[in-house]
C-alpha cells in the first residue's frame, strides 16, 4: 500500500476555473488498472473535423501508446482520446501493442470511428503488461457518461483521472481571439509526483474550439513546446511515455487557419503558449520533494541552443540543486555546471546574478560582494539564477530560460525509501 | 565548523602498503590554507630526467592550476609537484594566475629548476582567491622535510594532505617488469567526500621508477584514463580541477621505452591500469553518502562509444540510483535510462540482468521471472547491472563498463544540510 503524498508546498491554492471548450466531451472512471477506488481512465470524444498535433518522447525505449500516436499523428485527424494511469504499457513487447489495439478498437467501435483517429496514452509502472480488459469492459459505461467539457468539475475530474502520484491535479486555460471569433483553450497535465517507484512521466492534453489545420497546429506546438515543456526538468530523467497532444475542434466557428505564420493566429499562439507554460510550471511545482521553484536564465552564449544546454546543465546539476535545497548561495557550483556543459564559455568574462543581485563579474567574485541579501533571496520559494557566459552580446546574444526545482530529502524519500 | 565525516561503509579496511618508488621524494605540511592543524600541502620532488603525462578536466571553467598544467605538459619534463587542499583556485581571475606563478616560482627557486617543470593542483572551495603566501612562506621548511618515498607512512601522509572531505586516504600500488627490470608504480588520489559545500573534485598522482618517454606515457595514460577515471561517476557533476598526472623517474634503470605500443610495456600497462582502476574505484567507494558500489555493463551497442553513453546514462540516472539506495529491483528505471541516452537501442531485442539473474529479454519481462533472488542481490554492497541493447552482436559488439554508487539521504545531507 502506498502512502498518500502530502500536497507540494509549491502547489496552487486551488484547481483553476477551466473554460468550456465546444466540441469536447469527457468521461472518467475507476477501472482498477492498478489501484482500487481511484479514477484511472479518461475518455475524450471530439466533434468530427477535430484536428490534432502532438509531441512525443524522444526515448529509444518509448511505450506502445507513444508508438501508436507517432504512427497516427500525420493524418492530423482525431475523434477520441483514451488515457489510463497506473500502468505505462512500456517495455511490454508484443503484448503492449496488442493491448493498445484492443483498447483503441473498443473506443472506435463504441464511438463509430476509425481506430487511427483514437489517440492514447498510458502512465505508471514500466514493464508490466497492461490489463486491457479492465479498460475495454468499462467502455460502454464510459461512453454513456460522456458530458460536454463545460464545467470546472468536469475538467478537474479529467485532470485527476490521469494523475499517478502527483500531489495536485494540473489545469490551465486562456481565452483568445482569431479574427473576430472568441476562442477558448483548456489543458490538463500530470507529472512528477511519485511515491511508488514508477516512472516520472509527463502527459499533457490541450483542447481548443478553434478551427486550425493540423499542419499549422503542429508547427505552432513544436515551436512552443521547445520553450515550455522542453524547458523544464525535475531530475534529468526522461520518461518513456512523455506526450503532449493538442486537439482543435473548430466549434468556435472561426474561418479555419491553415498556416502557423498567419498573423490572425498571433493572439492564439500567445494564449496557447501561456497554457503550455502554466502547465509546465505546475509540473515543476509538483517536482518530487520540491520546495523551491527555480528559474535559470543564460545569456551571452554562442547561440540559443548552446544557451539551453548550459541552462539545463545548471538546472540538472545535483550539486546546484542540493545547494538550493540548503538555501546556500553556493555560486561556485554554478561555475562548475557552466564548465561541464561542454558549450563555449569565456571564463574570464562570465557574470552571475542570483535574485537580481550581482555576485561575480569578469570571471571572479565582485570585490566587496555581500552575501546577506542573496541568502535572504535563497530563503524564498522562487529562486532566480542568471548567468552571462560572455561569448556573445547585443543582437547576437544566445539566450535561454529553463525551470526546475531543488533536490532534497523529499526526492530520496519518494524514490528510495518506499518500496512498490 | 565542519563535522568530521564518518568513514564510508565502502572504505577499504586500511591504507594499502604502497611500494618504494626510486627518484621520488615527498613532504607534507599544515599551512592553514583553509583549516588549521590539518595537512593541506604536498610537495613532491623528482630526479632529473623524470617524464610526465597528464589528463585534465574538460571543464570550460577550468581552474588556474589546470591551465598551468595544460600549458606545461607538452614538454613532458617534470621536477616537482605542488598540491594544496582547502582552495581550488578556480574562478579567481587574474589573481588565480598570479597565485599559481607565486607558488610555482617558490618551488622552482628552492629546488633550483625551471618553473615550467613544476606541476601543480589545487582542490577545495571555488571562487575564493588562493592565499599564496601561506604556501610560499612554508616552502623552505617543506623542502627541508623531503624524504624518499619508500615507506607506507610517507605515502599515507601524502594521500592525507590532498584530502578535502574524503572519508579515507586513497592509494594503490603494483609491481611489474619492463624487460628484465623490476618496476614499481604507486599512486594516490582524492575525491568525492564532501561536507562543506565545495566541489567534488578529483585529483590523482601516480609515480613510477620506470624509464619511459613522456610521449609513450601520455599515449598510455589517455587510453587507460578512458577506461578508469573517465568511467566513474558519483553525481554527474564535473569538477573545474580534475587532474591525473603520472610521473616516471627512470630510477629503476630499464632501457627507456619510447613507444606506447612497444611489447616490452605490456605488463607495465596492465599494472598501470590496475593502479588507476583501483584508485578510481576508491573514489566511487567514497562517493558522497555511498552505501553501494555499482558496476554497469552495456553490450550490444552500436559501438564502444555509444555503449559508454548508455552506461553513463544508467549510472547517472537519479531514479536508478535512488532505486539502488532503496534496494529496489526497479528495472523499469534502467529501461528509461537506456531510452533517454539518445543512442541506438532496439527496444524489442533488449535484455537486462541484475546480479547475474536474467530479468528481461526480447524487450519484455521474462515469463515467470521471480524477483526474490534479485532482491537478495540488491541487499548486498556490490550491485551488478548488465544490459544488452540488441543493436550489435559477436565481433561488432559495442560494449562499455562504468562504476558508480547509489544516491541516498547521505548525499543530500552532505550537500544541502550543512552550510559552509
Amino acid at each position: 500500500m502506498v502512502a498518500t503524498p502530502k500536497k507540494s508546498p509549491l502547489a496552487p491554492a486551488s484547481f483553476p476555473e477551466l473554460l468550456a471548450v465546444g466540441g469536447v466531451r469527457l468521461a472518467t472512471a475507476a477501472c482498477g488498472v492498478k489501484y482500487l477506488d481511484r479514477k484511472d481512465v479518461l475518455l475524450g470524444a471530439f466533434d468530427v473535423g477535430t484536428t490534432v498535433a502532438g509531441v512525443l518522447t524522444q526515448s529509444r525505449t518509448a511505450s506502445a501508446p507513444v508508438n501508436w500516436c507517432r504512427k497516427n499523428l500525420p493524418s492530423g485527424q482525431a475523434q477520441a482520446l483514451l488515457v489510463n494511469s497506473g500502468n505505462a504499457n512500456a517495455f511490454t513487447g508484443m503484448r503492449g501493442r496488442t493491448a493498445v489495439e484492443a483498447t483503441v478498437s473498443a473506443v472506435a467501435d463504441t464511438l463509430t470511428c476509425r481506430p487511427s483517429r483514437v489517440f492514447t496514452a498510458s502512465t505508471g509502472v514500466i514493464g508490466e503488461p497492461l490489463p486491457a480488459e479492465t479498460i475495454t469492459s468499462a467502455m460502454a459505461n464510459l461512453t454513456d457518461q460522456l458530458v460536454n467539457a463545460d464545467t470546472p468539475a468536469t475538467w478537474q475530474a479529467a485532470a485527476e483521472a490521469i494523475m499517478t502520484t502527483d500531489t495536485f491535479p494540473k489545469g490551465a486555460a486562456q481565452s483568445s481571439r482569431i479574427g473576430e471569433t472568441e476562442i477558448t483553450i483548456a489543458g490538463i497535465a500530470k507529472g512528477s509526483g511519485m511515491i511508488a517507484p514508477d516512472m516520472a512521466t509527463m502527459l499533457c492534453f490541450v483542447f481548443t474550439d478553434a478551427a486550425i489545420s493540423a499542419e499549422a497546429l503542429q508547427t505552432m506546438l513544436s515551436d512552443l513546446n521547445a520553450r515550455t515543456f522542453n524547458s523544464i526538468t525535475v531530475d534529468s530523467d526522461t520518461s518513456t511515455s512523455d506526450t503532449v497532444l493538442v486537439f482543435a475542434t473548430g466549434a468556435a466557428g472561426n474561418v479555419s487557419i491553415d498556416s502557423a505564420t498567419d498573423p490572425a493566429l498571433d493572439a492564439f499562439k500567445s494564449a496557447l503558449e501561456a497554457v503550455l507554460r502554466d502547465l509546465a510550471h505546475q509540473i515543476v511545482r509538483d517536482g518530487e520533494g520540491a520546495t523551491k521553484f527555480v528559474t535559470v536564465t543564460v545569456t551571452g552564449a554562442e547561440n540559443d541552443r548552446a544557451a539551453k544546454v548550459i541552462a539545463l546543465s545548471i538546472a540538472n546539476s545535483p550539486l546546484v540543486k542540493t545547494a538550493i535545497a540548503g538555501e546556500d548561495a553556493n555560486w561556485g557550483r554554478i561555475v562548475m555546471a557552466v564548465g561541464k556543459a561542454g558549450e563555449e564559455a569565456d571564463r574570464d568574462k562570465m557574470s552571475i546574478r542570483i535574485g537580481g543581485i550581482d555576485i561575480a563579474a569578469m570571471g571572479e567574485a565582485i570585490e566587496g560582494y555581500s552575501e546577506a541579501p542573496v541568502v535572504e533571496h535563497m530563503r524564498g520559494q522562487n529562486i532566480e539564477i542568471e548567468v552571462d557566459v560572455g561569448v556573445t552580446a547585443g543582437e547576437d546574444n544566445g539566450s535561454a530560460r529553463v525551470w526546475t526545482c531543488d533536490l532534497n530529502h523529499g526526492y530520496i524519500t519518494i524514490n528510495a525509501d518506499y518500496r512498490s
